[in-house]
């Protein structure tokens, strides 16, 4: 089966006809489909499909027991009303990629597997990266149990309610003793490669990033009456500090965002008690990204001060910089360098990945396909054909070089 | 029964123990319990019950269909965790005057009645005062049919679920033709009474005000992933238009309130791609309110274009100024001026009232009591006692020298 083919069986599971986007949270209906797909995709290639405890697909060309296994592949779920392109590029063309070099005749020296990661991105249960921070033991399987969708399901219960066994659920040392290497192909998500003219990149590094609430208390009061003098409106102190964030971004050639609010009563004609925001900052390094924070929050403090509002900032979240393994990072620039045409930069990133969560227990590195406008976690999300074609032979020519004589 | 009584005995009714605010939305079971309370003091007085075909509560001492009567109340339903004293202070001073008037002796030469006005803060279904503008004529039986509330439930059937009869809904214009006068007592909403240290206040006029939906579309995008320079990201022109309306109500002496947001996606590492801010914006006069509103907007289209956003705004409400009757007023300001040792104010205001929707078609008034905080719209909202009691007094001298001998 063709990369267009497989592409095109995946492009109408769990999209929705209102957005255009997709919805493929982890272990609804749309998540099973795609799981099908996948079980279906390894069986017509005769490689062997398992579920591991952690509910991630593997399927394997070779016996993963021999050890220093090559793993490909990606994951198949979505944010709310995201592409087509996060994830499942990986995992389509890792079986592409396997196509490719059966038809190159390539003889595998090493096992090879492929792989989709269960709820990679977080949407139902509001945590990314579940299945491989599962199998890393970054997750134990108490955090794991407390987690929780909006609608109060909890994880092991959706487990249970899509046909899997959460009693299963841990951390999985031999399974990640039995890998070499591990390569994620993945859309681009910002507009480097573009900018540069290269269809292909290979990641450095995820840049140190994290999540920070900033809780605004004033004082609610009715908007028609209550003079300006009088007002204790955190409504002011949040706007301001939306605008240091971007300031202070840009000083430190970061990114800054304040995507999520939640206001209190949220009243037309109240001013409101509570203005809670929530900023997502990535830097390339750890320098420039407290620089940022500080920046905000000191921002923030003064302006809170000034409207009479109180402010409570939490950090959430945080994950310190992550570098790709430096010698199979080398091995794939010699590779590509050497069987392509292809200039092939080394960037950083902003966002997470699997390959992030298990880059501190195996060797992994990454690829990533161009993005003509850098869009993601969108409908408008996009790559052209031609750039995921030359994906597929760039992560072929990776995995021959690696895995076969 | 006293003043001080009646309010005990309201006061636990439709009370959240969590924000010790209250929960009074039309024709819900918190709502009933304030109007069995109203029934039993009319019935306790001797006074003449019945309910209006808009749901609106009556007591009469007299016969209205003897003409010119004079109406004293105000409403007993509340915002989202409001006060205690907003609309109840009215109708609980209603009946104590009366009490005070016949402690006096006082000789009624016309009907008085003692009115609770249905849906007055519109928590419910969306639309302020529709008890009276029903009965007014401001609002048409077909626009009172499409009101729904948050859980999709129609006015009718609200009013059917509560026991009360939606067939009859509708102008009332036999009901206002035999009021000669309508006086509202209300807490002040502002300092203005605090400031000048007086205790009570006449209403001159309520301001023109307005409700303005301003939607910022952007695009979606990855947070953290997205260069600045790429980003379309409409929060940035909402903070700016959040800050912009500060500086232009303070030159125009006007309040502008942004107190209600909504995002999408409103997730924590998306950019999103609309925020919709709601502005409350009111003035003294027309002139003060377009200068507000036009310069919001400027700075709203500036600094979208500037982001590349989008930017529609949509006014969905506006009352022009609504003036209250000047003999009427000068009446007021007479008896209280002779009646009493207080100094007595003039003052506008910028909340809406159910008074406000009646002054088109009867003469009306209103009295403020002394806020010393200003705070309304929250559980914080009070009134001391001796200056509610003032109140009362105010009230019963107005209601003895228009409608006694």
């Amino acid at each position: 089966m063709s990369f267009h083919s497989m592409w095109a069986e995946l492009l109408p599971m769990g999209r929705s006809s209102a957005s255009g986007g997709y919805r493929r949270y982890a272990w609804t209906g749309a998540d099973a489909d795609c799981r099908t797909w996948f079980q279906e995709q390894a069986e017509a290639r005769g490689l062997a499909y398992e579920t591991d405890r952690n509910g991630n697909q593997w399927a394997w060309l070779g016996d993963p027991a021999a050890g220093n296994a090559v793993v490909t592949g990606s994951h198949l779920d979505s944010v709310p009303d995201g592409g087509a392109f996060d994830g499942p590029l990986g995992v389509v063309s890792a079986f592409a990629a396997l196509d490719e070099l059966r038809g190159r005749g390539a003889r595998f020296t090493r096992p090879l597997g492929i792989v989709n990661f269960g709820d990679e991105e977080g949407a139902r249960f509001g945590l990314a990266c579940v299945g491989s921070r599962l199998t890393a033991g970054a997750l134990t399987v108490e955090q794991a149990h407390r987690l929780t969708d909006g609608d109060g399901v909890t994880l092991p219960r959706a487990m249970e309610d899509a046909g899997y066994d959460p009693d299963t659920l841990g951390a999985d040392p031999e399974r990640l003793a039995r890998i070499g290497a591990f390569v994620e192909l993945h859309v681009e998500q910002g507009r480097a490669l573009d900018l540069s003219g290269d269809r292909i990149g290979i990641a450095s590094a995820i840049w140190p990033h994290g999540r920070w609430r900033f809780d605004f208390r004033g004082e609610a009061n009715h908007a028609g009456t209550t003079r300006l003098a009088d007002r204790r409106d955190p409504m002011l102190p949040y706007a301001e500090t939306v605008l240091a964030a971007r300031r202070e971004a840009e000083l430190a050639g970061a990114v800054a965002t304040f995507g999520k609010v939640g206001v209190e009563p949220n009243g037309v004609n109240a001013i409101p008690s509570l203005v809670r925001g929530w900023l997502d900052s990535r830097a390339a390094d750890q320098e420039s990204l407290d620089a940022v924070v500080s920046g905000v929050e000191r921002a923030a403090r003064e302006h809170a001060a000034a409207h009479g509002a109180d402010l409570d900032v939490v950090r959430e979240s945080f994950t310190p910089v992550v570098e790709f393994d430096h010698a199979l990072r080398d091995e794939l620039a010699r590779i590509l360098g050497g069987a392509t045409e292809l200039k092939v930069p080394v960037l950083g990133t902003g966002a997470g990945h699997d390959a992030g969560i298990l880059s501190g227990r195996i060797p992994t590195a990454m690829l990533f396909v161009r993005n003509p406008t850098g869009v993601s976690h969108s409908p408008a999300e996009s790559a052209a054909e031609d750039d995921c074609v030359a994906g597929v032979i760039a992560l072929a020519d990776v995995l021959e070089g690696l895995a076969c004589t």
